[in-house]
């Protein structure tokens, strides 16, 4: 087996310690890799692939968050492939990968219950994401002890992702989907409770265990039946933590997610005033419901500025000029970006210029 | 491939042809048994047993409801168990089965995503329950049309039994399960939004989509996650549909379930409130919560009835001298019945007074 692992935090909690003694106990044998940094990198896959190809490695155990549990997948796709496993990050779906289970430090990116892995290449920094079921982890050790030592401000970052993974799902052009939406409504409600807890008291059991129960089902897909989804917000934030390296993917959902709202909304008023009135708990204006919407979307940022979170350009060093280019530097493709509205660089702008 | 049915409605529909068709174009041998029953007997499954071993089945297709997928799950592990299948269903755990996969055409069980099946010994009657992560089907295909040919009394029935399903997730002692409470009420708010829409017109597609996603969702444990869970109503339940063969498990649970809550309830009087106000739309009564909590029972049997479900004894034709014999019938064990307040026979005498 491979243990698969982050920096230090991992090995100065003890948990590093624990997992191989809990294998030791067990007689399983084991090898490690460690030194996957957020945004993981093609290098390390490479020489994890190399590493389980000598060693014939037949299981591969992520010990930390997203990036770790990303690349311990892209390696087990890669080790059971005769070409370069970044075949899979250009589009070809993994069909093959050896298994892969969690040890969870992190609520927020849900790679421990999805089939979904992005891992950056080095070559060009390319960001970019391969799926298949059989990326998705055997099984998932959800402690949520382990959450307790988290800096507050990763916490409130990672609430914003599972946040940010439940509306990319709300947000769609079908209808007949009242289930999903329910439940859809039932994961950010619990965020909106939980969450400040867990900020004010990293240790409070019962939050973290709520938070990091919602952020893997929040990102298994239970939560997408039936629904196109959006994910445009997920595109327009990425160029944001690209250009600003120390901007978390959450804090930049937090920046990114209101101006989305606030340009798209015309589109289908009654979906957010939905989602206003029955968990911002938002008043309905029946006289003119985009009042409703107006007053959720600040309600929201209120909401994450009080997790200790940015919501605007301002908070995160970004500025006026860097627009044009991040607007034009995104991959549009023939139709457009999301799938709750259509997005050209126009859009995006204009959606950037909202945030300032 | 052995393909499993009930009686004739898959053939009368052309369920069952479309299925022989497409296994056909794909070139899948197949060979079928049909026959099963409500409450689906052992005779059966030692015939389908036998079946596949002469015929060397790898693969069991459930084609049906509750009922068939429960007999085929027996027929999958018994297939590769070297004793008698009943074991399973006298507490061996089920490690190993032939894969099993679902046509549903009936949302209610939910057994086209649980790991459990019951079957009934013809031996004693003994109706019995097996369960085990290999019993869970492989895949299930849930296509809404399939619900279209539905009597409008089964319909309601199923979304009885759907809501019971998560009722008895729903109460429980454990604390710090926010995230598991919102999602059962985001499913009781579906089921009681779309349910009167099917029964209406059961050839709406929402709403057969959503109450049959929501009957797959209910049972498959994610909204159980983190609590003790309580199914004491199926317990009360069965001995009312052992009794009078013709009341549906659907039927006698709209008749114990609001008779159950009024005994228990004061076990935890705020736990029944936050169901009231969050599901029901029942105020809040601040000054007496229990009030908030009995206009939630009433409210719940108008809502059965309206579906055209019966609600107490009598419209059933259960009678209160059947009563003793009914409560003495069930095994309590040690510990009694129930995960939320434990119930003895006495308890469970007024309960099925209460429902007269």
């Amino acid at each position: 087996m491979l243990i698969h692992y982050g920096g230090g935090s991992v090995k100065r909690t003890g948990l590093y310690d624990a997992v191989c003694r809990s294998l030791e106990a067990q007689g399983i044998e084991y090898l490690s890799l460690g030194g996957v940094r957020p945004n993981p990198r093609s290098g390390l896959v490479y020489e994890g692939i190399a590493l389980c190809h000598k060693e014939k490695v037949d299981f591969v155990l992520a010990v930390g968050g997203g990036s770790t549990i990303d690349s311990a997948k892209a390696i087990a796709a890669g080790t059971v492939y005769d070409g370069d496993f970044w075949d899979f990050y250009e589009g070809k779906p993994v069909e093959k990968a050896l298994p892969v289970a969690t040890v969870l430090t992190i609520p927020a990116a849900g790679s421990e219950g999805s089939p979904d892995s992005v891992v950056t290449h080095e070559d060009g920094m390319r960001k970019r994401g391969a799926t298949g079921e059989a990326l998705r982890p055997v099984f998932s050790i959800l402690n949520p002890e382990l959450a307790f030592t988290l800096p507050k401000y990763q916490i409130a970052c990672g609430v914003c992702d599972i946040m940010a993974h439940v509306f990319e799902r709300y947000f769609t052009p079908t209808k007949d989907v009242d289930v999903t939406d329910r439940l859809c409504e039932a994961l950010l409600a619990t965020l909106i409770k939980e969450a400040p807890k867990a900020v004010l008291n990293p240790e409070d059991y019962g939050a973290q265990a709520n938070i990091m129960w919602a952020g893997m089902v929040a990102h298994n897909n239970i939560v997408g039946v039936g629904r196109v989804q959006d994910w445009s917000s997920h595109d327009i934030e990425h160029e944001l933590s690209a250009l600003l390296f120390d901007v978390a993917h959450g804090a930049g959902l937090a920046v990114v997610f209101p101006a989305w709202m606030r340009y798209v909304y015309k589109k289908d008023v009654m979906r957010f005033a939905q989602l206003a009135t029955r968990v911002f708990m938002i008043p309905m204006d029946f006289e003119n419901p985009e009042n409703t919407v107006l007053a959720m979307i600040e309600r929201l940022k209120q909401f994450w500025r009080s997790l200790g979170l940015p919501v605007s350009f301002a908070e995160i060093g970004a500025k006026e000029e860097d627009i044009d280019f991040m607007a034009e530097h995104i991959s549009y493709g023939a139709d457009g970006l999301g799938g709750f509205m259509k997005l050209y660089a126009e859009n995006v702008k204009e959606i950037y210029r909202t945030a300032l």
